[in-house]
This record gives structure tokens, sequence and C-alpha cells, in this order.
């Protein structure tokens, strides 16, 4: 999975205390991709511009209007213009105002404090899962999933998602500017292969919000891991829908916040401080 | 300018190797803000719950609902709820449509790549200052910042934007979980008191993407300055619209990729690598 796609080079000035010299520095591409589906326009997603039919695909699947990759009957892309065109299956009914990021539905009034959209509340199933898996398997397969993100490593500035199996390792990994695109173009690709992300685990380099939280839960995977600090909302989520959530994964540590039951340990002897 | 608000508890297990001990570990507070502009549900941004007017301020004049402070004839915050709910001065009008992310005018076409959001490019007026800084003290400026960034030490998890004067330092500073909200915060501050950000600095947490320079330059600070890495499509804007952006800010060193005439330094010898 080449990179070279979402890097170009912009001419800086590098100082070094105080003088400075010019150099050329790779940076990383902010792509707009503008999504229609059917006729209408849906929504710009600015991404790195790879894998753009994951990206569309996974972005509708997190936003609820597919739930299958059966459910779009034609999509083609026109990278050079940065336009996606979907075509529904005939059966599904398509309302845009649904699906506004800016509207909040009324049926949230209880649980608002988790689901502030009413298309997660509809789309967000519980996880049941029986994995286990060591933390020492944890920190393998986040040290593997460092390694493999070269993009991130060039410029400093894109987030990684990856799916793990606990025995093989790394089965899928993409990188985005955007942390939620990431996770989009993962999910996308799980769909468009028809691959189960249950029992598996997820890597992801960046922070454990809510949104986040709910797109792991949407792909499926039982356990999310990260190097990442995690949201209170994030946790409320992941405790709620039954997904092990663990940030701050670092060298050979790591914080368990939700279901810890799936990271099989001992405890240890000496005092909490 | 406390942040406990911003922060609440949650038991976590620490793993440190194999064993694990349950720990107390403070985690960044998610607050969802839905904003009534008039009778219509404009927006819910998802925040940390402090300095909720500023934020309520700041987000509109980044949205450009508002152009001034004055723009608003009454503001109101439930916190408890999460609602902000606007009154605009009589003379101005309120399309919500004109604003809807999901949307690219067509307006747009020709310098789509650098505007996405018709609203965007009727706001952001290209800046102009005389302003010169040394690198030396961008770094001074940048080590202060860090050290006043409490919650993010705290809990790993949020973004600050503060606004330096190049003599006199830090003048103002916030944090949230959300990068643009931290900058929309500075901004809903600055409108609030009528203070210019003409000839400062602001200094910043996170990458230097498109949102984040049309938000510096909406704000009037001629200079940004990041710890993190840019984006193509950000720097386009900084170097269309006058400002200099640097990036990779770290102890005594730093990139600058845009209008460097205002980083004050010499040249270094030796060769370019």
């Amino acid at each position: 999975m080449s990179t070279d796609r979402n890097v170009t080079h912009w001419t800086a000035r590098k100082y070094d205390g105080d003088g400075w010299i010019e150099e050329d520095d790779s940076v990383t591409i902010e792509y707009p991709l503008t999504v229609f589906v059917g006729d209408v326009e849906f929504a710009t997603i600015v991404c790195s511009p790879d894998w753009l039919e994951e990206m569309t695909v996974g972005f509708l699947a997190s936003e609820g209007v597919i739930r299958s990759y059966r459910d779009i009957a034609n999509l083609s892309i026109d990278a050079d213009h940065g336009y996606a065109y979907v075509t529904l299956a005939k059966r599904l009914t398509f309302d845009p105002a649904m699906f506004s990021r800016r509207r909040i539905g009324s049926c949230c009034g209880k649980s608002r404090q988790s689901f502030y959209f009413q298309t997660d509340a509809q789309t967000a199933e519980p996880i049941r899962s029986d994995l286990t898996v060591s933390p020492a398997r944890c920190y393998e397969l986040m040290r593997a999933f460092h390694a493999v993100s070269d993009a991130h490593r060039q410029t400093g500035g894109v987030h990684g998602a990856a799916l793990c199996d606990p025995v093989a390792g790394i089965e899928a990994h993409f990188t985005d500017i955007g942390r939620h695109n990431a996770l989009d173009k993962l999910y996308g690709h799980l769909l468009m292969n028809e691959r189960s992300a249950a029992g598996k685990i997820i890597a992801f380099s960046g922070r454990l919000s809510s949104e986040v939280v709910l797109k792991a839960v949407k792909i499926g995977a039982p356990v999310l891991l990260s190097k990442s600090a995690p949201s209170d909302l994030g946790l409320k989520l992941a405790d709620e829908l039954g997904l092990t959530a663990a940030g701050f994964l670092r060298g050979e540590a790591m914080n368990v916040y939700t279901h810890p039951h799936r990271i099989a340990a001992g405890r240890r002897t000496g005092q909490s401080h």
C-alpha cells in the first residue's frame, strides 16, 4: 500500500537554532472528495487521496446510509476532480435530512449524552465476542502497526488504522490525514471484500473519542488499541456497547478502560499508586 | 484558567508488562453543545465544557454567521443541558442553508482546491502585517505555551491555542478536546473583548490543516506556530492569504513554510541536505 500519492513537496526554511537553510520538505496532501448519492450532493470529505472507493463506501456505512456493499448499485470515482458518484440499490430510500451532522434527532432525548446523532443509535449494535488476547500480543501488534505506518513517519501528519488478527497479525492497514477517515477506509475495505472484523483487533493511532469508538463498534471489532488518550464519552460508549478500549499503549504498557476481561493477564502484586 | 471542569475520572487497568493494577485515571470530557440561532437548531459542537460563551461566539464567527460580537443581540448558555441560545442583531439575515458543511457552493469553481466552503472564501481576508520576530523568541513563546497547557499534560488528550504578543508573551490561552475548538474559543474571547490579533502570534498544538489556517487568518494573527505537521492545502491557503506558517516547532528548531520574511534571522552557512 504505497503512500506516495498522499505526499507532495514544499520548500521550507528549516531553522536550527537561529540560522536557516532552505530544504525540500514532504507534506501530506489534504484532498476534498465530494460524494453524490443519486443526484444529491451529500458531503465533502477532506481526506488523503488514496483508496477513494474504500473511503466512500466506509463513509457511507459509518453515516448509516448503507449497511453492506450490496446496498450500492454503482460507484464511480472521478479522482482528477474529486468526485464520487454513488447509486444506491433500488430497495433503499435515501433522505438526506436524516444524515445532517447539524441535527440532533429528538429520539435521542434520554441517551443524548452518548448518542447525539440519531443514525448512530440506529446502526451501532453491541459487540459480543469471546476473544481474549495477552498484553504481550497487544504490544507486538502495536509495534507492527507502527512499523507499517510509513506515511506517518515521512510527514508526521497522518493517522493509521489496522485490522489485526490475534494470531496472524496485521491483515489490513490504512492511513489518512483524518483519523476518522483511516477507520472509514478500513471499514470500506472490509465491506467491499465481505470480510468480518469479528474476533479481530483494531490498532489505531488517534484519540479514542465517541466518534472513533462508534466506528470501531460499527466495524465490529471487539478490541480497540490506541497509543493515544480516550475521552469520557468515548469510554461511556465503549462500556455501553461492549468494546474493549485500551489507550496510551506505548512500548510495554497500556491502560485498559472498558471490558478488560478480553485482555488476559494476572493482577500484579504491589500497591496501587 | 482552571481546567478541572474538563476532566473526569475513570478506573483503568494499568498494564506494565504483563501484570495489571487498577488505578484511577484522569480522562478528558467530551461535551455536546447544541447551538440554536433564533429558532433554528444550527449545530452541535463536541467540545470541552469550559468557556462555552467563547466557544459559541468563536464558532459562529468561524462559520461566517457573525463578524463581530455586536452581531449577537443575546446569548444564553444552559450548561447543564448543553444548549446555547443565540439571537442575532436585527439587521442580520440568517440562512442556515448557506452554512451547511455538506455543501460546496458553486461559486467555488475555480479556487475549489483552496476554498471548498463558500462562507470561508467570503470571510477570510488576506493578512497584512509588518511584524517580525526572531526564531529565538518563537522558541521561547512555544515553551511558555507548553508550560501553561496543564490539561494536556494531565490527560494527554487536549489541544491548546494561545495568543502571544511578541514582547509581552502569552496573553490568552484556551484548551479543548478539539483543536478547532481551541482556536474558536480564542477567537470568541478576542471578539467578546474587542481585542485585535493584529501584530500577534498564535501558538498552536495541532496540525496546520486548511481549516486551522483559515481560522488563524480570520482571527487576524500574521504568524502561526505549531509543534505539528502542515498539510499541502493548509500551506496553499497560508501562502494565498499572507499567513506565516511554521510547523514542527520543537525545542530550538522549526520549519517555516510560508511568508518567512516575518521570521528574522540570517541564513546559515553550509550546504542544504
